[in-house]
């Protein structure tokens, strides 16, 4: 049994300062071991407990590095036995760079055998992430080279402000479809993401010092844009029925803009009734003031009909119109819109200019093409009714798993759901140190009071489940109800 | 000889707030009435001079709408009788929206036929444009299906901070090949532009009311980024040789950050020498501030080696290097990169994170595929030659065609000449006034001036020349020539 000899002597040290969690980094430095061929094929690793003894994290750590490890094939275990180092890594394995890796220019020495980063997968419960499976990529691609090919020069040379134009155009008529508002293709602005909309309607929008009304708890990075750029912030809180313009009025007087998530309230999910919507409308128009309305992810409504936008009820005054693809197709897309009534949209266009915050050409076309076939429309469609099940399920496996723990409501729409800590465990720690907890175990439960701008009025976590598989679901409620007892 | 009515009864209309040019606003509302048939095929437009004295332009404005609606094929000229509606307009051409626009979703109301903005086209002497039909489109394209057809899914869920890793991975052997310094793939940050990494440069290194070099004249919508961003600007006056550190200890001490362009002074074009790189990295180091060199076209240097940069002169501390794909490749890219030292390039990735600033994976593989294939090395070395005889051209062409009003000196390098007014030209008109006139002829020529953050200390105007083959710089000239006299 040479070849099973046993490689306790590992040399794992995890870094405090690093902002991966220790199961990333213990998966990360046993997977370089292996690769280098450190550790032979066949040989016994230490047992998960005692390399959470030797390395100072907890079992649940090692465990969650293993199972990634074995996952991938790495590692093979053996009832009772342990784990082994994968006696089938192909030897290509061992010496090439990954699969997918572009080869190093001529001339350059080859770069040594790297492992993809394990970051760039998206971890249990991570919200606002889209399922990967699911994602239609051939068609993507397909649009993507169709739209390339058409592509004519002057599309890539010359001022990107506003966007593509036919992207502006595809737009303008899923809104119209989606979200029953007309508006014209020069209305609608391409941008890198609602930090971006942000810098642009500050710039035309705001002087230094104007109030900026937002929800607390709410959006923190469009919270911070805001403060870098100048505005004086005043976060008000929310209530059942998300924000409440007569406390920000009694409270901030003057405000210049109002950021508001009236589809659903991010991240506490309630929908803004009309009667608050009207007074809102009411409240720019008479203050010549501006509402801006994220309708992050207003495509995923799983029960009843959505209210009508702002935007839709404002006309053409008032109100500034908020949109994003990156999660309805995929994360890194990095594409966003918004919709502004004519005269402001020609000033942001300029505003872009000025910043020189144009939008990279390269993939609007492809989505354009994606909007105009209608694979965008289906795309959501089919992503709605998976979302829907596993909403569900994540509510009924709370109920199974971690009913002593947590408290989750089902929710109309939405790609997350709030999980909000029974009395026993919120007695025990903070939303916070759980999270901690669970991330050091694989799993990203973003905390609840990290959303408010000072002290939280609540205790709670974000559980995403778009992105992920009703078994992964399952799974990862039971380490977290591990985690947490 | 009906069909050759008069259609002096055009109904053209300027906008003088419009920030489009006047020559775009008449070229597009002619092309308008023609396209929507209210001017019929054959019929005569009225003459250049009458059109300027009723719309209340120059006729060089009605002239450069009517080249530019020659040159499409809208109208054309017949000697002694003037212009007309072209009788060749395809019905296709007069119903049908332009080629290459994608058709309207299924179910919503068909777009009204448009012209393609014509300001999506490079106007003559633009500077920082790279060649239009000297790209190898073809190639770019290929790139983009390889490099698309092998992606996996992770690559577009998950985090995208720092850059797609292939790519950070050939812009690092790019560096090594073309500026001779080594840095690891780890140390590359991929970001959207200059103001992007501004952004995040500020928030690692600057606190409110940190003192930040600029040069003067320099890049704006960098001096106006560090100042949104809270930082004080102090800018200092170039000589001969670039950035004076003598005199920026001098008039604003203690400064945390100096933002210079020692390879070619922007928009001057000198060239920094050694001794004050030295200097300038000896500052850095023993004040413990951090240096940002801006190597924004040194791809393009025609005579002559490149002095070694401040980032392979200083090692790894003090200095950040940045780099930019979008005045190489395509304006539309809206790809840059900065090289940093380890622990700094960590923390800038942090940044990315924090503020969202992730870019677009979309062209990322391409453009890994594209170095990587040498692709990117033959494009630029194409390119250098083609550039350099585009300036020889334009300074023979300037002796040539106006002598009497503006001096060209060539340069060693770049994308842009300076051009200097001779005194009765100086005496007449402002460069602002002379970049006026040109524009509603079609010209853009961008003053000096307003490259300086307070007064002037030279008049003068950036000729983009890299953009533009030979004939239209003969012709661009004459006409500007015609625009100063």
């Amino acid at each position: 049994m040479t070849e099973q000899a046993d490689a306790a002597t590992l040399t794992i040290a995890l870094d405090r300062a690093d902002p991966e969690p220790g199961y990333v980094q213990i998966y990360a430095q046993i997977r370089e071991l292996i690769l280098a061929g450190r550790v032979a094929p066949g040989s016994r690793l230490p047992s998960t407990r005692a390399l959470a003894a030797e390395t100072g994290v907890s079992r649940t750590t090692t465990l969650a590095a293993y199972d990634q490890l074995t996952a991938e094939g790495y590692l093979e275990n053996r009832v009772g036995a342990g784990a082994f180092v994968s006696r089938d890594l192909p030897d290509t394995v061992l010496a090439a760079p990954p699969a997918g890796r572009v080869p190093s220019p001529a001339g350059t020495s080859p770069a040594p055998a790297k492992v993809d980063p394990p970051w760039t997968r998206p971890r249990t419960f991570d919200p606002g992430i889209a399922d990967r499976d699911a994602f239609p990529l051939d068609e993507w691609t397909r649009s993507l080279l169709r739209s390339h090919r058409a592509l004519d020069r002057a599309t890539l040379f010359g001022r990107g402000t506003g966007g593509f134009e036919p992207l502006r155009e595809a737009i303008a008529g899923h809104l119209r479809a989606m979200r029953g508002f007309d508006c014209a293709a020069g209305q609608v602005i391409v941008t890198s993401g609602a930090q971006e909309a942000v810098a642009l309607l500050a710039r035309v929008l705001l002087r230094p010092g104007d109030t900026v009304w937002m929800e607390d708890p709410g959006y923190g990075a469009v919270r911070r844009a805001f403060s870098v750029l100048g505005a004086r912030v005043a976060c008000i809180p929310v209530d059942g029925e998300g924000f409440d313009l007569e406390q920000a009025l009694a409270s901030a007087p003057g405000a210049r803009l109002a950021f508001v998530t009236p589809s659903r309230h991010y991240p506490l999910g309630m929908t803004m009734p009309l009667a608050r919507r009207l007074a809102l409308i009411d409240w720019a128009r008479s203050e010549g003031a501006w509402v801006i309305e994220d309708d992050f992810d207003s495509e995923y409504r799983y029960r009843g009909r959505p209210l009508a936008s702002l935007m839709s009820l404002a006309g053409d005054r008032g109100v500034v119109y908020l949109g994003s693809f990156s999660k309805v197709m995929f994360q890194n897309l990095r594409l966003s819109w918004l919709v502004a009534p004519p005269a402001l949209a020609r000033d942001l266009v300029r505003a872009q200019a000025d910043i020189g915050a144009q939008v990279s050409i390269v993939a609007q076309p492809a989505l354009a093409d994606f909007i105009a076939t209608g694979r965008f429309a289906a795309h959501i469609r089919r992503m709605r009714r998976l979302y829907a099940a596993r909403q569900s399920h994540l509510v009924a496996e709370v109920a199974r798993l971690a009913d002593d723990l947590l408290d989750v409501a089902p929710q109309d729409g939405g790609m997350h759901l709030i999980a909000r800590p029974k009395p026993a465990l919120a007695r025990r720690m903070s939303d916070r140190e759980a999270s901690e907890r669970a991330r050091d175990a694989g799993l990203t439960i973003v905390p609840l009071s990290g959303f408010y701008a000072g002290e939280a009025a609540e205790q709670g976590f974000l559980l995403g489940y778009a992105g992920v598989p009703e078994a992964e679901i399952t799974a990862g409620i039971e380490r977290l109800a591990g985690c947490l007892r």
